[in-house]
């Protein structure tokens, strides 16, 4: 990872792309003490760049620095070829912690009956259902980065007994209580997936993992091009998947008429799980510039040949 | 309090009332070693009761101890004087963690959207809905004894700061951040009452608490008779109470006409949040029976004149 000469990145201009809004445009101003430029980059480099998409103008010399607003980069690294020498870092706020809150909120809004009570409500209908509880349950992670390691850990202090999915063996990173190696069979109430779309991860939730989840509800906050949605509505069919909850889907947004919204036991929340705030942008941008500036690497780097 | 001599409790008859299930009288008799008899007291005493309501043919002498299947004992002591030198004890069990989980799952549920999100999915619409993050909020509990310290407990290892509501200055109880003495006002995101049902307690929450909790999300885990109905409504209508999720109502089970499912933002749960199970019957006697023969005030004994 080439990371920008000291020298250069405290002379770079910073460009900020449409989707900072104003106030995370002014915020960024008052932490880091530069002018924010807005639109293209006319006139001469080198630059930083804040945004979600690569403008094509910037695909030549010049990026230094590329700060993404989102968590996931397969977006932004799937439009083209990263521009060589160019950093990338992104935002990740408090994503582990907003993802892991959703998470642990459907989890427990199943084991509540959440939904079943507020149609009973509706009907005007007094009927006990007994809960159903977390504590002593297992839920595999797919998934051991900042997201799944952080989803682990607060349904791991809820009592929730914590495997982490790793391709080789490894020591049990934070927030799991265990790890299983590549397809080792695990029994789980949950499966959460929280996996980046790389190569290695596209479609990796096939007939053959879904037929192996022995009933678990299945919630997916990682990326939809994970999943193989035809194999989960098999699973689902034949209850090897109870439950699913969606936050993400391959194609986003679905249409009304769109066949996802017709799988059985299923919930989609329209990529909601982890939405970034203008805080984080600004907090985790001055992370790296503080790093940078250091000659570190910052954390938030994205191994650009890797994608995560 | 007075406890059963020893030599009386070796030689106690043990009987269960109806709400003894046959495979939880089995599991007593395992655990104790002693057979259970059903039916009323016909013959001698000393006996011990097992059950939730308390026969009239004992409220002689010759009560030596009776097991609540229930936490609550309000009704118990409620359907007449307590009989003399009767020690009582109750089942809590894995009521706390129950309860708390209930709390978390209906708080997060609130802060996911699940009910919006569920009715969302039925039209086949995809809108974002940010979530709203729990950790750094803060909730207000009403109840510092077993079920209020459990719910705190809980909360807080989700992030959510747990101030406790006491009468009178004391120690900061486990699973709490702070106690807030008396009515000293604390600004909350949610007010959860976890309090047993006294003479003390009876419409605790009326229009004066009610109107001072600024929008709040309000939850009763506690006992209906706690909270002033029409004061809720009218704190619902007025928007400071922001939403209500009341597990327990005052008069239970309400009747299809009841008002109660007319509230604004409510939604009312059938008594469902801390269900107990045969097994923690079983094991709470059995740890009575444990202290008892010990010499030992049991952790689960109630002061019938308290109440709790």
């Amino acid at each position: 990872m080439t990371l920008p000469p000291p020298g250069l990145l405290a002379r770079a201009r910073l460009l900020a792309g449409p989707e900072v809004g104003d106030a995370a445009a002014e915020a960024l101003e008052r932490t880091t003490g530069r002018t924010v430029e807005r639109g293209g980059p006319a006139g001469g480099g080198p630059y930083v760049y804040v945004g979600a998409a690569l403008p094509d103008a910037l695909r030549g010399d010049g990026l230094l620095w590329f700060h993404s607003v989102n968590a996931g980069t397969d977006a932004l690294l799937g439009a083209g070829p990263w521009p060589g020498g160019a950093l990338l870092t992104r935002t990740v706020g408090r994503m582990g912690e907003r993802i892991a809150q959703y998470v642990l909120g459907w989890v427990l809004a199943e084991c509540q009956s959440v939904p079943e009570f507020a149609a009973q409500h509706a009907r005007a209908e007094w009927r006990r259902i007994p809960s159903e509880l977390a504590a002593g349950q297992t839920a595999v992670v797919h998934g051991t980065g900042r997201i799944g390691s952080a989803v682990a850990g607060l349904l791991r202090s809820c009592g929730i007994r914590t495997v982490g999915v790793v391709r080789t063996p490894r020591p049990v990173p934070p927030g799991f209580d265990a790890v299983a190696v590549g397809d080792e069979p695990v029994a789980a109430r949950w499966v959460v997936a929280a996996l980046p779309l790389t190569d290695a991860t596209a479609g990796y939730f096939g007939a053959a993992r879904f037929a192996a989840m022995g009933g678990a509800t299945f919630l997916n906050v990682g990326r939809g091009a994970t999943v193989d949605l035809v194999a989960l509505e098999a699973a689902l069919h034949a209850g090897s998947v109870g439950r699913a909850v969606l936050d993400v889907l391959p194609d986003e947004p679905a249409a009304p008429g769109d066949a996802c919204w017709r799988l059985p036991r299923t919930v989609i929340t329209s990529h909601s799980a982890g939405i970034t705030a203008d805080d984080d942008i600004v907090t985790d941008f001055a992370a790296c510039l503080r790093e940078l500036t250091a000659g570190r690497v910052p954390a938030l780097a994205v191994d650009t040949t890797r994608g995560y």
